[in-house]
């Protein structure tokens, strides 16, 4: 037996007792005739006391501990002199009459506290150092958390969990398929799963009725700060369900795991937004809500002035920051070369502040009366001491996307993104089709996504406004999840695959089991899928996913603590029936 | 809204109530003037009842309907006049005013019934019509309430579920490896775990106390009855533990599932068993202890009386099958026959009934006279009406195992492995090394497996008694899971890589991420790992894995239904930096 209690546990109430403790030395240090060890294991931390006095030899042991050992100690409870408020463990100490090093420790890399002197780099390396930091450690624990909580919600709904497999098939348009050679049939591949999609709508094509799966899915694509090779998803899908059906159960389970995670109790309805107001308001299909800021669009009352850029622009927008006048010209300045950035590509920005007494000074004065001005203004419902910041440029869906960046980063500077407020809206009416830039229709979720019911008489006539029975959640400006009603019609399915340019050849080799299926029997459906990493991170308040990943991949898809991937052996190779294809310069 | 209610809830409480249900047509008949309709869903079926003397036109309707077609139904639920007591239902009808043939179906290939006419192939082929056949679909109605419970015990147990991760790096070792073409890093590859364990033992290195996962696992090896190429593990690790803390804990696991599963109250500790006594009287590592039937060793009594085969032999065991001298001569020569296929390999089998009188009645006879069988029969404690089996062979384990295989058979056919009984134990004091055919000492379990602390000494006189800390938990002989505790002590651990053969660099090569966390601080832990798929199978009483599975691969690693592997594009080779290397007649 290493222990009769944790680091976290003991209180005044166990004042007298003999313990035995065992953990990691957080620190030890001496003092007059006291050394004082700070041992800390999952659940906490607690003081030990060696004393000159009472065992000089164990003190002495006691005082060369070095930090990270791992250590046994044995002593009485006792109430300490000077306690310590932080901790809950801080009213007592261990006087101890046993020590027992367990393991020495090497001096680590970077110091286990959560202020660490570690790089990214370092603690990546040695990420199970990392991993003792609390810091990080909890974000694991809220992890586990929430999939218990997703886990007991669902079940409650008579939701069962199903493993669909890993090993798949890889599909022609698979590009981004991770894929795995099989040994035992030559020549041949796997896939794994960018995402169950289909193992789920064939489970209910079998009548499950209500699944669900918190499973790793992979996607073999160059990565951003958001994105790891490997990915958690939440995946569910319901029977028998209309949009309202599901929209209505996976509400509440959000609201469960602000409640159950969180401790925040959401009593009213998620908004809804339609994806064109989404667009239209916040240049965005995952506006962050957490504070107002709608875009106002300028058209009528800024265009036809002789102020050339907004003359000729297709586009004239803007937002409104309360308060913000106050922002010196050099402010401004930064504003809008954040805006003329490439990555954001604006060609400037036209501000105007609202004074104390009610006029409008903007950059663009030369070209506009006070009367527009105040037009303007009001238009805004813009009050003294705000400012107003305008952007304008010749494709509308662009100039929003541009505006939408800047709304963001103004309400990072006001402090309008507070971490623990959390504001969740539904987004719907996504349209069915998104033209690609190849010059053709594509299906902005899957060719599954069914149509609304209403909206099925434009496919003949106007595809791009047809709107899909599709859904995302949307928290803090993050879209967590997202799904649709699928099509369980297969006269209505056969003329989505017609539209999105599918011959009947091609819909057959690429989805031709789920077709097969369709034949025997199914019933209408819907289900969406979360992302895992993300809401944790929300939940945790971080800014990457990675950091609620116990051991992710760098944006070059490599651990660099285990030095994945490697090369293999060449026997392994041949053994596999493959070799490698390697090219010029690589 | 498709449903107000699901096919498996209404009652006689509920008469009168208007009700839609939707499901599925599992026969539709007509009688008289009505027709009959069971509609089924996950939850059960519930009689649909159209008349013609009503409704005509709907009745006609609903004689039409095929099996397996989706409809929706409206109607009263109403008192049956034939109630049927064999499901929650059967009290009541629906009279049906309203149908809704939501979706048609072609004539599955095999009939949706418990007993079905289908053979394994074609069950497979199209699996999304097996499943919905209740005696599939509640194998994995169970597998989810397991992994509900393993999750609800052991998280009350303070232990995080932790995801570790799928994409990691192959070993030069890892010949069972699935491998995955990095597109990222050329001519690298990722490789999927055989299992999390060096993962786990750095999250206890991290000081995360108590993990578990439940996680797919990978093993690309040629396959039997009961192995896939992905399978499922419970896999779980515990610091600062001793072999009794593990050993205790999940004991009171499995007491938990045995009750809230299958309802049954275990109350008794689990009895545990030496390796060494396991293949004494068992002739296996995991015995099927719901029957006694214990092996005998007969060297002192049935050798040197002139019968050649016992004379030479290293080993004499046998058996005894109560009330089963009843056996035929053709019964008896099927049994040697048993014995004797190549599998099993047994060279003959002897065999004594003790008749009415109390007098034993061989095969070898002529070689023993009554009182020698006398003797034999005392030492099996056998009675009148006992049938004696004995085998023997000049390798005791390898002719134990044959007698394991016999006794296995014989409890079969007398009834005795009942699926509905549990026989739990553990079997503990593994060795810790095993004598390869190669002709050196292998880890039995793995390297890092510890040594028991009073074996020590051994290590450097007498390897193959070195008795290690593992432990595997038996139930009705199947191992449902094993595990050990593992070494932290650098200087045992590099002791245990020399005596396996390991040069230091190759230690360092295979394990060097472990071996470097370690020297920061570990932890004394240990742990276990559990086969879902096999505990699920048991507690589901059948015959594979297979049928715990949703979407399971046959033998040759093939997914029939969505045909996988298959052959890429040469295109997405190319991309991943690979080409075939088929060999020829391949």
């Amino acid at each position: 037996m290493f222990r009769t209690n944790t680091c976290g546990e003991l209180r005044l109430s166990d004042v007298n007792k003999t313990v035995t403790l065992s953990g990691w030395v957080q620190r030890a240090r001496k003092m007059g005739g006291m050394t004082f060890v700070d041992l800390r294991d999952r659940y906490g931390i607690t003081q030990l006391v060696f004393s000159e006095d009472s065992n000089a030899e164990l003190c002495e042991k006691a005082s060369h501990l070095g930090r990270e050992y791992v250590i046994q100690a044995t002593g009485v409870v006792s109430e300490r002199q000077s306690k310590n408020a932080n901790i809950p463990t801080g009213d007592i100490e261990i006087i101890v009459s046993e020590l027992n090093i367990l393991n020495e420790a090497a001096t680590p890399p970077f110091t286990i506290e959560n202020n660490t002197d570690g790089g990214d780099d370092i603690r990546m390396k040695y990420r199970y150092l990392d991993l003792r930091r609390e810091a990080v450690r909890k974000n694991l624990e809220i992890r586990h958390q929430m999939t218990m909580e997703v886990r007991r919600y669902l079940d409650s709904m008579n939701f069962i969990e199903v493993e669909t497999p890993m090993l798949i098939g890889s599909t022609p348009e698979g590009a981004r398929d991770f894929v795995v050679p099989s040994r035992m049939n030559p020549g041949q591949f796997y896939a794994l799963p960018q995402s169950p999609q289909l193992f789920k709508q064939l489970l209910m094509v079998s009548g499950f009725d209500r699944y669900f799966q918190i499973v790793k899915c992979f996607r073999d694509e160059d990565l951003r700060a958001d994105r790891q090779p490997e990915f958690t998803q939440i995946d569910c899908e319901m029977s028998f369900v209309e949009q309202e059906d599901v929209i209505t159960l996976f509400e509440g389970m959000a609201k469960h795991l602000f409640k159950t995670i969180r401790g925040v109790e959401l009593t009213e309805a998620f908004p809804r937004i339609t994806w064109h107001d989404a667009m239209k308001y916040y240049g965005s299909d995952k506006p962050d809500t957490r504070f107002e800021m709608k875009f106002v669009e300028l058209m009528d009352i800024m265009k036809g002035h002789g102020f050339g850029v907004f003359d000729s622009a297709e586009y004239i927008g803007g937002i409104c920051a309360k308060g913000a006048a106050t922002y010196t010209r050099k402010q401004l300045d930064a504003l809008t070369d954040f805006v003329r950035r490439p990555q954001i590509g604006a060609k400037g920005m036209v501000y105007a502040r609202v004074e104390a007494d009610g006029t409008v000074k903007s950059s663009v004065d030369k070209f506009y009366s006070q009367e527009v001005l105040q037009q303007m203004k009001a238009a805004f419902a813009a009050e003294a001491g705000d400012l107003i910041l305008i952007l304008s440029g010749d494709d509308a869906m662009k100039t929003r996307k541009q505006l939408c960046e800047l709304r963001l980063e103004v309400a990072q500077q006001l402090g309008l993104r507070d971490k623990n407020k959390f504001s969740c809206l539904w987004v719907v009416d996504f349209p069915l089709f998104e033209y690609s830039e190849e010059g053709r229709y594509m299906a902005m979720h899957h060719p599954f996504t069914s149509p609304k019911p209403e909206d099925i008489p434009l496919l003949d006539t106007d595809m791009g406004a047809v709107r899909a029975n599709a859904y995302d959640m949307v928290i803090n400006g993050v879209e967590v999840g997202g799904g649709s009603i699928r099509i369980y019609d297969s006269e209505l399915q056969n003329k989505m695959f017609a539209l999105l340019g599918f011959t009947p050849e091609r819909a057959q080799q690429q989805f031709g089991w789920l077709l097969d299926a369709f034949k025997y029997g199914a019933p209408p459906h819907g289900g969406l899928a979360y992302g895992l990493d993300r809401w944790v991170s929300l939940f945790a308040g971080l800014d990457s996913i990675r950091d609620c990943i116990a051991f992710p991949k760098n944006n070059s898809g490599r651990d660099t603590m285990i030095d994945a991937p490697s090369v293999l052996d060449p026997a392994q190779l041949d053994e596999l029936n493959i070799a490698l294809n390697l090219k010029e310069g690589k």
